[in-house]
């Protein structure tokens, strides 16, 4: 039985390492890939995954989890080697529903929408993309059909991205949700404006990137095991244990964008370097979901980061790097600058408190399409009415409408948006049992420490990988499953201040 | 036959794509890799390479071959059909060979020993390394034995790297080399050593980069189909035709580190970025051989880069560039620094003059230690005898003797020095040969521009990438085999005018 783990273990490892080798090419590919690389970089990405996908499809692997299936019955539930065996075989599971011929067609099928929404979007021509919109939704329905049994046709998507999740639990969460926001936000909006002019000053690029790079060092991200490198969308990403990475962008004349994301990718990367070393190469060395993913990078990007604690300690010394530009401006200046709520169309540049409206209008979107309810035809006018009603304004152009976000051109219909604003719920749920479990989390904020807070995080969360499904890890942290009842708590607290609610 | 062949072609290109990972991972490694990505990323190598070699020696690819066969003999020799079905056979036929076992005994020895001589070289410590080197030479004749019918021991293993060539034919060639090379050296070493102090002064980073990078894209380095940035040792690898990339290390108090790296770097870069691109994907789209990859780099680097026509054009850019250091520094100071000859004991920092001396002392002690004629424990004494004999100098320790070079102590002993000298000895032949078909190359040089040696280089060597033999290269592109004499011809006139020989 040994042998046979050995085996399995020697096979997982194998696949495990071709996909951090197609994650390394990826890296190359967004950050110092010369043009020239282009078209053979994405073939030789592809074979990477293809082989990957072929080694875990393999009956070999099957074999191995059937044998193993009376040796892991004899396991304790949290013990590494059953929750291996218990994901390999989910993966495995996953894997072999999907023919290998409907992958080649949507993986194909992937490249061209994204081709032709990469020139539809600056051009506003829906039209351009439609006919291959409704391909995508066409091939989101069939490989969910793979999956039969499902009480809602988004739930097998939904749980490639984050297990256990369904529209069912979803649909009363968000619109709860969404019944707190509305009002928040139009009490805001009734009031004025912040002005956050100071940030949209000249901040030379070399100082902006020393200072982000000390605040995530500080937050406990190790650059003995990582680095941060400038591409167009910031991301992050893992080739091992020791090496997970991080990217940014910078904009000379807005302090925010590095900053922040910055910090969000820190926060994603604090989260696959703090799982435990010796499940290095396995199945279960990642995050374990997009929704716990989210609120981590949630968590350090804006319940840390947009904090006035932190600032308390972080803004003399970003006035010291930058004191001709903020010299002069006082912290509540800077505080309200970095927390300005604003009604917008563009989901990615949201503040906190408007961003999960941008979710929900997708969302809901979403189990239209796939319920049959709503056509793509009529997509763009659907998306103007829905963001009229929620955010109180719309759209003039499909642009900043539904050609905004490359999802639903680059991957499936369905399964990808949940995972934002779960991440945002999850983060104050987190955050406040950390800090009522440690009140001197606080204080060292205030400190710029953030030693307690992350160990906590590395102890609670971090360390198990994908061991644990998320709901298990949730409730194993915070002694309750997940209720938005945090959120809402943290939303009112900093925006009453802020907005006096 | 047709499918046949596009089966080959398919799966020789997945050998291919699995091989540029393993390089882009390598490249990373080297480059930007945090330490603590180290060990994963050595492992993801491996898989990468197995895997590669796999699919390589698959019998898939043997019965397509054997298939193919009576297809092949239809095609004419020169057609690109005929050239991929006869380097695919070649390559399959080594691979096949050389048992699967064997190659992971050689490849965990290599590293063993690469790490025990990391340590040893800088301890002076060769009998650390001794036990090891004797097993590398037991490996290196195991090796070789895999391929019978050879004239001498080391033939299989020069032929890995210079097809074709072998012990008889390298002999004479060396031996008549070294009989021009050591009473040249004896009467320069008898003239004053020439001041390059010039080059020893501070010059910093950023300009050198920026020279560096316009010289060789002058040369013809297509800057969209590569990039260059730093390393330990510079390197030149490709992913693609599309992607060539180099790498160099720069020294603030040296000027002629990163100069003349970045132009040997290029050299090799122009020729896999001349490659055909309809090659793109198969076999055949590489450097046919060492030497004549040598020959590339020792021409842009040393026919050029050091000839006193193109710091002509290049040293009042220079003196613009750093005008401090070199404003009141003559034009022929200067040339006489980038080509100063001295007996040294360190081949890689040797001058053209005495490094073939160098090379030619490794190749004649691996003779002899394959033949049986010298024993390992032995090499530190033959070393030091031969160096005095050869430079009229000894080193005082291993470190700067037989520890030197990596090349033992990381893969064979046998096969990788001959290169070095059959590169410097065809870099004068083509040389020759391409100013005696367009002598208007001397004066484009002196201007500058280098279009008219480039595009003779592309079209009679970069182009076929490894369709041809080295030697059928060479007579293709001279009209007659590889000789020494435009060697010598070329250092006599360039020193004979430096040194009054």
């Amino acid at each position: 039985m040994e042998a046979k783990l050995q085996e399995l273990k020697r096979l997982l490892g194998e696949i495990n390492d071709l996909n951090a080798a197609a994650a390394v090419l990826h890296w190359d590919q967004t950050t110092y890939m010369p043009t020239g690389g282009a078209a053979a970089r994405a073939r030789q990405i592809a074979t990477l995954r293809r082989l990957a996908h072929e080694k875990l499809t393999h009956p070999a692997i099957g074999k191995l989890l059937d044998a193993l299936h009376s040796y892991e019955e004899c396991l304790s539930y949290d013990a590494d080697e059953a929750g291996l065996i218990r994901i390999a075989r989910r993966d495995y599971e996953r894997a072999v529903r999907v023919p290998a011929s409907f992958m080649e067609k949507f993986s194909n099928h992937t490249a061209t929408i994204y081709e032709i929404w990469t020139k539809a979007r600056p051009a506003n021509d829906f039209a351009a993309v439609q006919p291959y919109l409704e391909k995508t939704l066409d091939l989101s329905r069939q490989l969910a059909d793979f999956f039969p049994g499902y009480e809602h046709i988004i739930d097998p998507l939904i749980d490639f991205a984050d297990e256990g999740m369904k529209a069912s639990l979803l649909r009363p969460l968000l619109s709860e949700l969404r019944r707190h926001l509305v009002p928040m936000i139009q009490t805001i909006i009734a009031q004025p404006v912040a002005d956050d002019s100071c940030l949209q000053q000249q901040f030379p690029e070399a100082k902006q990137w020393a200072f982000g790079l000390e605040v995530i060092r500080r937050f406990g991200y190790d650059l003995e095991r990582g680095r941060q490198d400038k591409s167009h969308h910031p991301f992050t990403t893992k080739f091992s244990l020791g090496d997970v990475r991080i990217t940014t962008r910078v904009k000379e004349d807005d302090l925010s964008e590095a900053l922040f994301s910055t910090m969000h990718e820190a926060g994603h990367a604090l989260y696959e370097q703090g799982v435990r070393g010796d499940l290095e190469g396995t199945p279960l060395a990642h995050g374990v979901s997009s929704g716990l993913h989210e609120s981590q990078s949630r968590l350090w990007e804006n319940l840390i980061g947009r904090s006035r604690r932190f600032w308390l300690y972080f803004y003399p010394r970003l006035q010291e790097a930058f004191p001709h530009q903020l010299g002069s401006v006082p912290l509540d200046t800077f505080y309200r600058a970095v927390n300005k709520v604003k009604r917008s169309l563009i989901r990615t540049s949201a503040d906190e408190v408007t961003y999960n409206l941008h979710v929900i209008i997708r969302f809901d979107i979403e189990l239209a399409l796939l319920e049959g309810r709503l056509m793509v035809r009529d997509l763009p006018e659907v998306w103007r009415e829905r963001y009229q009603t929620d955010l109180g304004m719309m759209p003039s152009n499909d642009r900043d409408g539904v050609l905004q976000d490359v999802h639903w051109y680059s991957g499936l219909i369905g399964g990808e948006f949940q995972g934002y604003t779960l991440g945002n719920i999850m983060s104050a749920q987190l955050f406040e049992t950390a800090v009522g479990a440690h009140p001197e989390i606080l204080q060292e904020i205030e400190q710029g420490e953030f030693g307690t807070l992350h160990n906590w995080l590395k102890e609670k969360i971090y360390q198990h990988g994908c061991k644990f499904t998320p709901s298990e890890l949730i409730v194993r942290a915070i002694g309750a499953p997940l209720s938005i009842e945090p959120y809402i708590r943290y939303l009112k607290s900093k925006y009453g201040e802020l907005y006096r609610l």
